[in-house]
């Protein structure tokens, strides 16, 4: 049996589980509670020396680790339905877009530098809140533009069915919406996001919908 | 022709470079200098609307963005020599090692992030320092540890040839160095960088080597 590490809200571990109920395939959870800290215990470091989620053990018993690694290999051992278009230049648009969100938002936004600012650095949670809004912009932005320039783009990030931007964008906005971030400004990523979300791989993926939720 | 968008720099061009050079592909350079923040202006964003560098035009006139997503496509498109193992369970450890440079301690080390510190936040230098080196320490004792525990290591990050992992490990090890960070802790990490400079495809693109170089 295929057993995902992860967590409800994080944002990476919801990748992984939109990209398991697309390609169908059955796994079980092992909670990992970020806010307590389980991450960070010798338990869990010994199997992620990284002390972060999610962590797949597949069916074979090997442990992979960092979320789009885990989609494509996923992507690459069940191909159908397909992550990634089958030309060239849209496979490089589809990851750009995804890893627009998980290179240049999410590693900014993440709970353990949200940690280190209010502790290490001592701000307080409107300084916090700044911070996460400020690169939920800089990125939603530039995402925006690409999605409205780019001819590729359809009902989702790229053409009509979900690829890996679209798994990737899911979490990103989820987060954002619940540090309140205004996102009147992109129209185009709330319309996609909608269209995702009316699916239900996505809806089953939602952090509400998981055993661990609070 | 081929032509990379960079800076002689930047970490995530200088991965670009790296894989341009493995494949033993020509191409031209058109520098874009990051420190008097000519990404932002209207002429590159107007191409890229991330304002980031590195964006590769291919022959074909096709722009792409995002260097791990032009890594692929120049694997994918030029297959030798390979950038990423046959087995599904070595390309997920080769991209996850990858990633864990490019989504765990690049983001929050490149310039931009480190000009917000001191700008927006109003942090000084040796604050901005601390922070730098968290985040080096953080990534590379859980990179070590992989690399140490398990099998896939050789000479490189995996095996005996370079692949995705070193193109990430090698540029973010240059900046580490530059923001003399120390690196005693790290001896498997300091050997496979050491194995990489000394081929020539790494030398070449090396920060120094660049035409922009100041």
């Amino acid at each position: 049996m295929t057993t995902l590490y992860g967590y409800f809200r994080s944002s990476a571990a919801y990748r992984v589980r939109i990209v398991l109920n697309l390609k169908g395939l059955d796994y079980e959870q092992a909670p990992v509670n970020l806010v307590k800290g389980e991450q960070r215990d010798a338990a869990f470091r010994g199997q992620n020396p990284q002390g972060l989620v999610p962590m797949l053990v597949t069916d074979h018993g090997v442990r992979l680790t960092q979320s789009l690694a885990i989609c494509e290999y996923l992507d690459e051992r069940h191909p159908e339905p397909a992550l990634l278009p089958a030309d060239l230049e849209g496979r490089a648009r589809v990851r750009a877009l995804a890893q627009l969100v998980a290179c240049e938002i999410h590693p900014l936004n993440n709970l353990r530098v949200l940690k280190h600012l209010t502790g290490e650095l001592g701000l307080d949670e409107a300084a916090k809140l700044a911070w996460y809004r400020h690169w939920i912009h800089e990125g939603f932005t530039a995402l925006e533009a690409m999605l409205n320039r780019e001819t590729g783009s359809g009902d989702f990030c790229h053409g009509d069915s979900p690829t890996l931007a679209d798994v990737c964008l899911v979490p990103q906005v989820y987060n954002a919406e619940r540090f309140e971030c205004n996102l009147e400004a992109y129209p185009r990523i709330r319309r996609i996001v909608a269209n995702a979300r009316a699916l239900e791989a996505f809806r089953h993926a939602a952090p509400e919908a998981q055993p661990d939720a609070g």
